[in-house]
């Protein structure tokens, strides 16, 4: 998608040097737009633990380039790195699905291949499919979603308001994003549209990262506090709300940024469509009950304490917004069951959020 | 309630001079304390509108006190300048209801006297039983609720966790608070309990206040984003939420700080309990319907794309969170509809959030 009128992907091999990734440092976003350089399986692990990568499918196809880069960086084609590769990687985010996941494949695939050099082509080969695979997927749910779109714009008078919360964009994927998917599809085939967008404490993934890429697209959005959805929806100013997932089960309970299920509640309440949008990397087969069997993952406190954006000097800096010693709990993540979704828009099409309906649309997932 | 040790209440006459009301500067806490001066209607309703003073009963005391002040300064006694200091100060809130009662209970008591020293000293009667009769409704309703704290305390091995939104603390009355006056009491009463701070954006009135008061109080307490609460409910670790109003209809709707709604599905969701505790001058005897008829206040979208805090060099000061050309919107309230509420705490008991049992307790109250 766009940054000043370019067109970016989330994380990019060098042109010139095929041992360097980049990335953008989503920490430092919209505030200042820094391109990094990734070299080392610490570098990756940090990046991701740290949050300058983050989002389901940015950190599933920044796992993919950390065990690329793994394998590139593994002495005398040790397997014994690339198993602890495979650790701290999985290590640095609980809750995400698409990290393990890509890990996963990641070794399966170098693992299938004997010389060193023959791995490391094998690697960015694979890292590569990944990337674009999360790009191509992406680009499919959006003209899936798009549909839903179309239809309530043909029913009403004005512009579609869409809510969203936390950051499903292109920058928490390799491109098109999963929640705004559908949107830039709709705006580009030029149905009148507005999100809300949710600011999304702590991190603030919502002002800090959704109001740009809006922005940087030329979609009408206006930023609210987590707070606002509810009163929006009892007066009809919400027609429609996507969102992203960290990890979905079988049975179409969503793990999403910690407040998604405060937001699902309120839809429930008030007739307004619910919808998930995921490329099928964040479906853990395995499991069924969300709320028994999702790791949620918890943060440091200083997120809660602490707020940091531009300072009215330019810099960059922190506020601290408590009393010097309250102490904050930071829960990344909350479970939404699936009896508030209305549908979950992936690559292969709209499907209800049960088990026999998404494995009905993939029925060669067997856990 | 205690202020580094020392007893406060939130506003008082200068012990010297009579003609002068100090309050805290909320706005400045808590990162500083400082007492602020009030002499003139304008600055009483700058301190309201900009919110040196907030919360239920410490607006309806500071109204009263400003009508005071006006009549003080009405030139040789003017009705005119009376009516015009009325109608600015109800301007300054409009979804407080404590605001309108406190000026028209100013202005009969005022308008029984003919002279303007009899006046004068009406009104400062009037505005001091204002404000002693909002910490003595406080303290009363913190006794009722204090019952319900003690029953879940029986129940349960360890703490009580109790779940508040924005501040509805002595802070946001005279004295005691509404949400937190049963909290305190069972403290005092040396009930295990802990509170669960939503930090409450955009003002953030949960870190900045509510925080702070607990603290000074000794009240074991965790701060959490407003995203928090569903998360913490789905898992057991809340027992109750106690939540102030900025006004509650006769059938039970609830308007309090936005957001208020969203935990009050999450409870229903959950099977928690969720009261709402007030003195009877937040009540709107003449309406029904809180959603068709209370009136949002919408405020200023700064508060929205900024955050204030301390620095990292011990000033305050302020980050923008957005990227500079997004815009937000700032609704100050939503409506809690009186079906997801479990009971109302009041100075006169506890009843149900229905018009019948509402008006069963307040039985002269005819709208």
């Amino acid at each position: 998608m766009k940054v000043n009128g370019k067109q970016y992907r989330t994380i990019w091999l060098d042109e010139e040097n095929p041992h360097l990734v980049k990335i953008i440092d989503q920490r430092l976003l919209p505030h200042q737009f820094v391109v990094e350089e990734l070299r080392t399986v610490e570098e990756f692990a940090a990046a991701i633990r740290d949050m300058h990568v983050r989002g389901a499918g940015l950190i599933g196809a920044a796992a993919g380039f950390g065990m690329y880069m793994a394998q590139v960086r593994s002495p005398q084609n040790d397997p014994d790195y690339l198993r602890w590769a495979a650790e701290i990687l999985i290590a640095t985010r609980p809750t995400a699905r698409n990290l393990a996941w890509a890990v996963n494949r990641m070794q399966r695939a170098i693992n299938e291949e004997a010389t060193p050099a023959a791995r490391e082509r094998r690697a960015l080969t694979e890292a590569r499919k990944i990337a674009d695979e999360d790009a191509d997927y992406c680009r499919r749910l959006g003209e899936h979603g798009l549909g839903i779109i179309r239809e309530i714009s043909r029913r009403k008078q004005g512009p579609v308001n869409i809510l969203t919360h936390c950051n499903a964009g292109w920058l928490a994927f390799v491109d098109y994003g999963s929640a705004t998917a559908p949107i830039y599809a709709a705006h580009k085939a030029g149905i009148d549209l507005h999100v809300w967008v949710d600011e999304t404490r702590p991190w603030l993934q919502g002002s800090r990262l959704t109001a740009w890429e809006l922005g940087q697209e030329g979609v009408p959005h206006t930023l609210i506090a987590d707070n606002t959805g509810g009163h929006l929806m009892q007066h009809g100013m919400v027609d429609l709300i996507i969102v992203g997932t960290d990890r979905t089960t079988r049975c179409g309970d969503v793990a999403n940024k910690i407040g998604t299920y405060l937001k699902a509640l309120a839809a429930h309440d008030n007739g307004v469509p619910f919808y998930v949008a995921l490329p099928s990397s964040s479906f853990d087969w395995q499991i069924c009950d969300g709320l028994a069997e999702i790791p949620i993952e918890e943060r440091s406190d200083a997120e809660i304490r602490y707020v940091s954006g531009t300072l009215d000097d330019g810099g960059i800096g922190r506020v601290a917004i408590a009393p010097p010693h309250t102490r904050g709990a930071n829960y990344g993540f909350d479970v939404t069951p699936a009896r508030l979704i209305s549908g979950l828009i992936t690559e292969r099409g709209i499907c209800g959020a049960s088990e026999k309906e998404i494995m009905n649309l993939f029925p060669l997932e067997d856990g």
